[in-house]
């Protein structure tokens, strides 16, 4: 399966992507605000928006133009105002967003696409926005993820950022993603985004089917806080410079490119997961014995989900009882006798009956993977800071070593994987201590 | 609507029954710890039980015996251990409580009803149960109902109970209530458990569906983290010892009846809902304008259960984007160009729209809600301690000045409710500080 590896650069890592980000000062604190992502030739382009019935205007607008045309060149995106629940004014605002990058790009505004995270209820500055595209444009470049990253995020403690290469065709073919999100940590900052580039060339119907399989499989099975975001997006670039074979149906190939592109979307994703709001470690439920993917991920991420195993996982608790409430309420049937749950390496259950198990021990585990991925704590510090402005340093995440819950439900073929993290004192702080 | 008054006496207020509480020792904290609620007579019995797969011995006591016989005379109820997750042992200690009670009553077992909650994986000490069973019914009385209530609690800061008086056939008729649940409050104990007897007469079938209408008004209307209970039970006496007429079906009697049953599940609900681990009010949210009642209920519910609306009221922030985003993602259709958010009396959105509002007015509103629900401190300080070994003391709380959500999604004649709580630093200390 993993026949890739893992390289440097992010969205610009495959050929033909130029990125920049830059402070056009929307907002408060003075820190990077605006990014953008050009591909100067014609990019296949696929997208997966919220469900949520608010919507952003931003997501509107993606979805027009990529129901009209399935290509684009540019992704701007700005932080600090979601134009969610703007009315029509915030869809003008969109609009006026991608003529002002049209005609500083010289390319039409159909396209570009645009994400927007921030505040809901807020309007985009467009003065402060229309000023700093010329600036944003002139400073795009082959190395520029890095800067796009840190330009998307609001308080993620750590950018998100991942960049894999496999041959196909005797050729090189890469695959790169940036993300932003931690649940909706600030107190009025929402939103998941996710920007994915590839160089290979595959046709607009399966790069599209590949990416919303691949968000299933990764963004759709991470849980923060359960709160969907007005604003959600994830879209894929495919701009053909590998000048590799177009890839126009599924077969090996295509398999191998969408194993690709789902590593990247759940490396995203996991990074994500791990920077939850007040996260202290990363949860991989795995789940087998379903009757089909679809379920098992279903239980999967009501277990990531379950506010009481988020706090039993803080409390280092291997409160096994909470893993099974919360599999019994997801919703799939299955019989209670065939429950088998796994803490890393501790069998907890059997046969739906509980095993004896080293409770000191277990507890251990539970430490030991908070600490293996724990943050520099002068990073945390700063990085939560609502309005610091100074420098944020960035650390790259470990996301190696998670805590690890497998549940088997039966013997159905069905498995799958859901990723959370757990509930701490600082999720309420973060959500609460806002003062009007 | 409300032609009924408020009476004191819960379980025992209408004619014909008897309650007990007592200190069985199941509890390693010494608190009462064994209910009994019993009809001389035979009562019509109806049940709702928990939805999840995973579920108690007491839960599938209770649903064979409502299924093979529509009547009972006797609830038992043990607080310490949930008899969950306990295998086929579970069954047969729940099987042996039934008979030990059976003889100590002299009825046959098949009229005794059963409820458990607790530690989930724990079976019952069941020497101790059987030992404390004959101090158990020498403990009956027709003033025992706040006993039952007291003995019935795991780490609830209040007692819940009710009783309301209604005339049928010029001839008085009560429905009286106790419950338990705080969420899942105690690191391992769970449950929502709710008992309410009725001196009405009324045919089995008629009973069970005025049972889960009601429930579906009341019980299933409230969140207070999600998670779902094993051993989550309803249960619902009427023996008919009013002498009025028997309504066997629809009707305006029937549905005087009906009312009244479900404002006894509401106080009840909503009772547990502002006694929510670590909440420091009761918020109703009320929703208008969907399609069906079911529609508006899911979205009231959704709102009501969402992290970030609920860490916002605890901020007592106005953050009504939260409120917007938590409907838009409920499942249920609308456009939000409808959507109408007020809090309060505060109009915060119309069309979609977000309109200008006083934020620290509106930040003082639920300050002062939270401020007239709110308990004597010292209470809650004995009250959340886990190991106290002395007296608990159950104030009266207050439920008539909840924070008000009320939101319109168009123009269907669907209206619903929900109710909840706030999500505090105190729902984290309760559900991770178990020290294993």
């Amino acid at each position: 399966m993993t026949d890739w590896q893992e390289i440097s650069g992010g969205v610009t890592a495959p050929k033909g992507y130029q990125a920049a980000g830059i402070t056009a000062g929307l907002k408060p604190s003075g820190l990077p605000d605006l990014a953008l992502i050009y591909s100067p030739s014609e990019a296949i382009a696929a997208g997966v928006f919220t469900t949520s019935q608010v919507k952003a205007a931003c997501v509107d607008y993606c979805r027009q133009r990529l129901h009209a045309k399935h290509s684009a060149r540019a992704i701007l995106c700005n932080a600090g105002q979601a134009n969610a629940a703007t009315g029509s004014q915030g869809w003008f605002d969109a609009l006026e967003s991608a003529m002002s990058l049209g005609q500083a790009l010289n390319i039409p505004s159909e396209s570009i696409l645009l994400a927007s995270t921030g505040v809901i209820g807020r309007r985009i500055p467009m003065d402060i926005l229309k000023a700093g595209i010329p600036k944003l444009v002139a400073a795009l470049s082959e190395t520029g993820s890095d800067a796009a990253a840190s330009a998307i995020v609001t308080t993620d403690l750590v950018t998100k950022s991942i960049a894999l290469e496999t041959t196909i065709g005797d050729r090189p073919v890469r695959v790169g993603g940036i993300a932003k999100g931690s649940g909706m940590i600030h107190p009025n900052m929402a939103t998941l985004l996710a920007f994915v580039t590839c160089d290979a060339a595959v046709s607009p119907s399966l790069w599209q089917q590949m990416l919303s399989r691949a968000a299933q499989r990764s963004f759709n099975s991470i849980t923060v806080d359960g709160d969907t975001s007005t604003n959600d997006s994830l879209i894929a670039l495919a701009n053909g410079q590998s000048r590799t074979p177009a890839i126009t149906e599924m077969g090996a190939e295509a398999e191998r490119l969408e194993a690709m592109l789902t590593a990247v979307c759940q490396h995203l994703a996991k990074a994500i997961a791990r920077d939850g709001e007040g996260a202290t470690c990363l949860v991989e439920v795995q789940v087998s014995g379903a009757p089909d993917e679809q379920s098992a991920r279903q239980i999967a991420k009501t277990i990531a989900g379950s506010s009481l195993v988020k706090s039993a996982i803080f409390g280092r608790d291997p409160n096994w009882g909470r893993i099974a409430a919360a599999a019994g309420r997801a919703g799939v049937p299955f019989e209670q006798e065939n429950l088998k749950i796994q803490l890393g390496n501790f069998l907890l259950m059997e046969n739906g009956q509980p095993l004896p198990f080293d409770r000191t021990a277990a507890s251990g585990y539970l430490k030991q993977a908070a600490a293996d991925s724990s943050l520099p704590k002068d990073v945390v510090a700063t990085n939560m800071s609502n309005d610091l402005s100074g420098e944020r340093r960035f650390p790259t995440q470990r996301l190696d070593n998670p805590v690890i819950i497998a549940v088997s439900v039966g013997n159905g073929s069905g498995s799958g994987k859901a990723w959370g993290c757990d509930l701490s004192y600082d999720y309420v702080k973060i959500n609460a201590e806002y003062t009007t």
